[in-house]
């Protein structure tokens, strides 16, 4: 931590941050400049900032270590691969996740699935629980929704993956689910993630429409800090005052986190344009970006979906959209 | 619902888009004008309005109705009041809230409440559990701290506010304090709120650092068709890209919500800013918009804090601030 | 200048950068950390911190000197207080700027500004050349519109403030009025702002949309480079996410920018909101965070109005608005 | 236009609405709803539609046809596809304008010129005005800047773009360049789109900081309603709560542009990232998204340039990227 004295600081004023520091258990470090007296004050204990900008004479402090360890590539250089059977994420491999927002029924899943199957999708998605922000709105089929999306996933040879929205639910979603999702809205539901960090099952942690970068990287560090370390993140559109698409997809959060973190990054183009005419062209955008999967909403019949069916893609949509993004993958030397 | 056509609409896209709305439930009603056709869509059912803006033809679907009913004005007219005890919030009534950010100790909360008590406060908040973005910092006392708060408020004759987190946590804080509040984090998490709109006591529902005022009503809505009509919403600040301060206050969320609802409305300048200087100008400024309460951190000894002890006022700063709002508010003629 | 390197950094990457920063004029201060080196660089020179970031071995530069000097509380302690004839602004005297948005015809400003007279308004604004988004809108009346402003403040002995859009129109502009608007898209119109620095009479100064306040005081340095020193500064509200009002109002950024620069802040809260029934309220928390002035639209017949008459105030509005306004200014120990 | 009156709205308040439109030239078609009835206000005058919402017994009004007209796909379907001699952008033609931020040396244009050209890029870029945030930074070289570029692109048989900031120097620029840049502060400079309306040499606009998409197409229309139809979109990042990237590249621009508008959309994801190592992967994101073009800046030598070093490619760089890019443009079926 840097602090930066006001040119007009006194002596006396110097000394009584320094001394401030120290009791609080940092040892300090002082360098004169022409304009500015800075303090480095080192130690490994967490303080609020702020305190310190408001004692008398301080201009500026600046927090100088990431706020997190266990996701950064300083605490481990090399990417992180979440394996689950023959299926890979992360580390070169792209992973396509897809299938309907909402689970309604086992024919549709069954129908769904079959085909998803036979284009090569390995990980089958699905909401059983709906976060919805009417509550009039369809809240999902719950346990039942689970049930089937296992079943089917069973009959095909596929994962699954389904978002969980409470601490109470985790039980449940071990018994069915291979993927556990953190929806947006629940980034930072810390309770939730405190819970998440103690099961040893991978997590797919969504970033919150207006959360950070690096408050994504932190949410990642309460499921690492509890023990998980099979964490992937996920981009998924934030919120800005562009109202054409439904969110704006960061893609550049894909090089960003990249750099910053070892955990996997994939992309849902669905819930971030909200459009099914968009999904494509973001899709292909993410992966050209080199993200490490993709989150796509597939409907056997969009026309009559209970949820999202405007941005759901029709099967034959994504086929073709795979076989493209199968070959732009090559170009940048991944595969999927 | 209005569905407006492309101005190169076919007559034949016109029927199609007729039967299916009629098919979903809904009645028709065409209008066509020089450059546009019209299709009206009156009925109650829930429709997804993209999923008509995919059929061919169609240019824009336009929603007319709110989609929230229960905390609206036309629902209901009258201002709103909570009513606890001998406190009143809304319909001219400014309930202030004041206390510190966390409970440290039962001295901490007493020396503090001590000197709110003798200001004029009536409502103490403080934190027991705190939602905090790194999972290495200070998470609260928990339950004990609800406690001390309990105490404290009983021997000073207070009301008593804190945050609650979990679904699971509920039963817990309804046995030791008069209004629940939810975090700005909270705001959509739905499990969480269609809990609380099982109870009977009053809520504070804050509103998300990225949510629209809707969203918020929204919100409010889950908690109202829920049973839980005790409902105060809280403007805490929106994530802008101006980082100067924490957040950017909305003020103008006041009048707007008080137009299109009877809920009252609390204003958080302490979590809004970030910083003790710029509190008492935005609370100078909340009041002056003609907000129905305020929450202010109030530290007995600020600079020793465990918790945002940067954005805390000194005791004696905010009597002073407190008897300039009660000068403002007379102006204004409301009353605290 | 501080060069914060990563943990990792060898002693040959830490001299590179040290013999980078020499070559370019500065002294290098190093200060070896627990976890990080941190070099200070100390000169005078402008460099691209971006450019250091990209050496090997560089975790992060920080910038602690502003960028602004001429504007800063640093250069000048004092409030600037702008004087023209008997009026004043800054300094705890708040400026009243009222008028219509366009002006239309003599008789509209004459039957404007007769009334605001009467009220205790000394300074008239109207806009002669309109900044319309749509080139298919009214553009304004040009000098027309410059001269019947002059001529009606000159019959009431007001001071008149208008927006000049271009370099080419100034010459034009100091014939006619006392006070030259920048418009908010035209804040970094550089060289609008170098030639408005030269001339000696004051500048308004609007933020733009998605200006941050130190940008807002980057261009104010523009003006104050060139020698112009009566530079008034004014909020009109940002660009958010919430669509509800047409921009967000930033109240914050009046003690924001007081803390940071002695030039006068005055709001706008006719553009900032968009609504007549927004402008009261907003004006209300405007003064009592402490603003040095408000610029309000008022028509004689906002529903004839050419231009933004749903945010114009009906004269008998404004009146009411005035004598509270000022009632609140005496709270917090101001001035009308 | 519809105006939807709120469920309350009595016979008397629909008559004055109907009658108030009808005296400013439209034509009212009255429909009754179950909840609401709607005016269909039909006719070609322009009306600022917040007026109306003023009116007693109004809930709310929708505007329905585009405030642009010449930009969109109803009026001209076809992709417009700008040809300077050989080149061609837009209609499945990728633009490739590469160059230095600013023009520091006929040395420097030319040892970058001659690689680029090898390289295969046919339009060199440069600044000779430069729009500075601070008055204190290098300010271009101005006319020589522009004799300059012309003269290396001559010799390398390139064309030559670069931004015109201000109405004056559009003769200048005329003389020197092949494409005129308007810079994204100065996209609703509207004094200056005017004046560029009525050349006749192609303009390339760049979408300003909080510009939304439907404001860009505004200020095209502005370029096209003066008769220049060659206009170039550029999508250059737009400004969020996130600062890990200086901008955020909004990717999905390039298809919501290409439904909505015939003109052709580049990107430049030099400025938008403002990070070397982060240019590459935005521009394959963008090509593999659809792009028609775009602007990256490369520096014979980035390390010691006057300006924006440190997101300047190495000409190295630039060629791999060059090759990769083309891949992903025959993946998707366009060519550079």
């Amino acid at each position: 931590m840097l602090i930066v004295m006001q040119s007009s600081a006194t002596n006396d004023e110097i000394e009584k941050v320094t001394e401030y520091i120290k009791q609080r258990g940092f040892d300090a470090h002082i360098s004169k400049g022409e304009d500015h007296t800075v303090i480095g004050a080192v130690g490994r204990k967490v303080i609020d900032k702020r305190d310190i900008e408001l004692l008398n004479g301080v201009k500026e402090v600046i927090r100088i270590t990431s706020p997190y360890k266990l996701a950064s590539r300083v605490f481990k250089n090399e990417d992180t691969i979440i394996e689950i059977k023959d299926v890979k994420i992360g580390g070169g491999h792209i992973g396509m996740i897809a299938g309907p927002c909402s689970v309604e029924s086992y024919d549709q899943v069954d129908a769904t699935a079959e085909k998803l199957k036979r284009y090569g999708v390995k990980i089958l998605r699905g909401g059983a629980f709906k976060p919805r922000t009417s509550p009039y709105a369809f809240q999902g089929l719950g346990e039942e929704g689970l049930k089937i999306l296992r079943e089917v996933a069973n009959k095909y040879d596929m994962l699954v993956t389904s978002e969980v929205m409470e601490v109470s639910q985790i039980p449940m979603f071990l018994k069915y689910v291979d993927i556990l999702q953190v929806g947006a809205r629940n980034m930072q539901n810390f309770n939730l993630l405190k819970s998440l960090g103690e099961i040893r099952k991978p997590v797919l942690l969504k970033r919150g429409l207006s959360a950070t970068i690096e408050e994504l990287l932190m949410s990642a560090e309460y499921l690492l800090a509890g023990g998980n370390r099979e964490i992937i993140l996920c981009e998924r559109g934030i919120r800005t005052f562009e109202h054409m698409t439904r969110n704006t997809l960061d893609i550049s959060a894909i090089p960003v986190i990249q750099k910053l973190s070892h955990l996997p990054i994939v992309v849902d183009p669905s819930h971030a344009t909200g459009l099914r005419d968009k999904v494509a062209p973001m899709s292909k955008a993410a992966v050209a970006a080199g993200c490490d999967g993709l989150i796509i909403e597939v409907h056997n019949s969009p026309d009559t979906a209970l949820c999202d069916g405007a941005q759901s893609l029709y099967p034959e949509q994504f086929e073709e959209l795979f076989i493209e993004l199968k070959q732009l993958a090559k170009v940048i030397k991944k595969t999927f």
